[in-house]
């Protein structure tokens, strides 16, 4: 169950077993059914999270009512509302499982306390901070500057497994068009293959 | 020179005189004209930077040539192409001076060196990326779900200094607007105040 997880953290600091085990102590281990929503809109998030195994979506809703995901997430990945998790505000967000996900997450206050019990942690989470603003960026510039077209090929460069285990349809929201244009690039993109 | 500054990182963690000299060894102090590029598209960004006094834009070209403004900086802001400062990989991204502008500036060299010295700084920076994902979160949010007239009113919040620093087309370019648009919006907020 920790195997992903300890490797994860390893890549960015040397931590030793008896802190790994410190670290395993302050995770609770979960297992949530396909479509449970973890966050809610209006809800302070008081988690963050390891993705073990599943697969699941971060969103808005827009003043039409429309879902607009704003980030897939699959094993190996880092989940939370940052904002909401750190400044323990309400959260504009949602997150709800796509398949049935196991995650291994820590409260905010139990990982302020970690903090102070091996203070090289900071360095871990700074450098994943950093990764998810690198995420956020590139999604930002890439909406602005793509075609449609290079958007879902990026996406595709991203998350090369995940067309076969999500709805074509939120495939659609994520790049921003609608589920029509989304089937003509791909139709093009089969026959220019 | 260093006075908020040094405001500024002890409101993270507590750093003794000492540690605060040792931190100000590692940081050049630079006056650029209004005006300067201080980074283009392509090249490395090798400079995170403390904004004494003066003002920037970051900003990213579309594919039409317009310029897309990502962020403004003022004083006590930090600054930096984060993602191509941490891979040390070639940015997307300008950046460039909009009045005279005094930096603190560290190199990627020596910051990490300042890390291994002085290894609490890693939760300052941690924190400081966090403020600015939220950041860059809350522009992504506010992008996709408020109208023009939040829009502007969610920038005036945030900078409420800049109307009178920054010419009305960046502001426009900003919000994500035409000029013309942004200046119908300003009479309709002075009719109804």
């Amino acid at each position: 169950m920790f195997t992903g997880f300890d490797r994860n953290l390893t890549s960015y600091v040397d931590l030793s077993a008896g802190e790994l085990t410190l670290i395993h102590e302050h995770f609770q281990h979960k297992t949530y059914r396909k479509k449970t929503l973890l966050l809610s809109s209006g809800q302070v998030c008081d988690f963050e999270a390891y993705l073990v195994k599943g697969c699941l979506k971060r969103y808005y809703i827009d003043p039409n009512g429309e879902e607009i995901i704003l980030q897939f997430a699959v094993e190996d990945w880092w989940v939370s509302d940052m904002v909401s998790f750190t400044e323990q505000i309400p959260s504009h967000l949602y997150i709800e499982t796509i398949e049935e996900t196991e995650l291994l997450q820590i409260s905010h206050q139990s990982k302020e306390l970690l903090f102070q019990q091996i203070p090289k942690l900071e360095r871990v989470f700074r450098l994943l901070v950093q990764r998810a603003y690198a995420v956020l960026e590139n999604r930002f510039f890439t909406a602005i500057t793509a075609s449609a077209e290079e958007r879902y090929l990026n996406f595709i460069k991203k998350y090369p497994n995940l067309p076969q285990r999500v709805p074509q349809y939120q495939i659609a929201s994520y790049i921003g068009i609608t589920p029509e244009a989304l089937s003509r690039i791909r139709a093009s993109l089969l026959r220019n293959k």
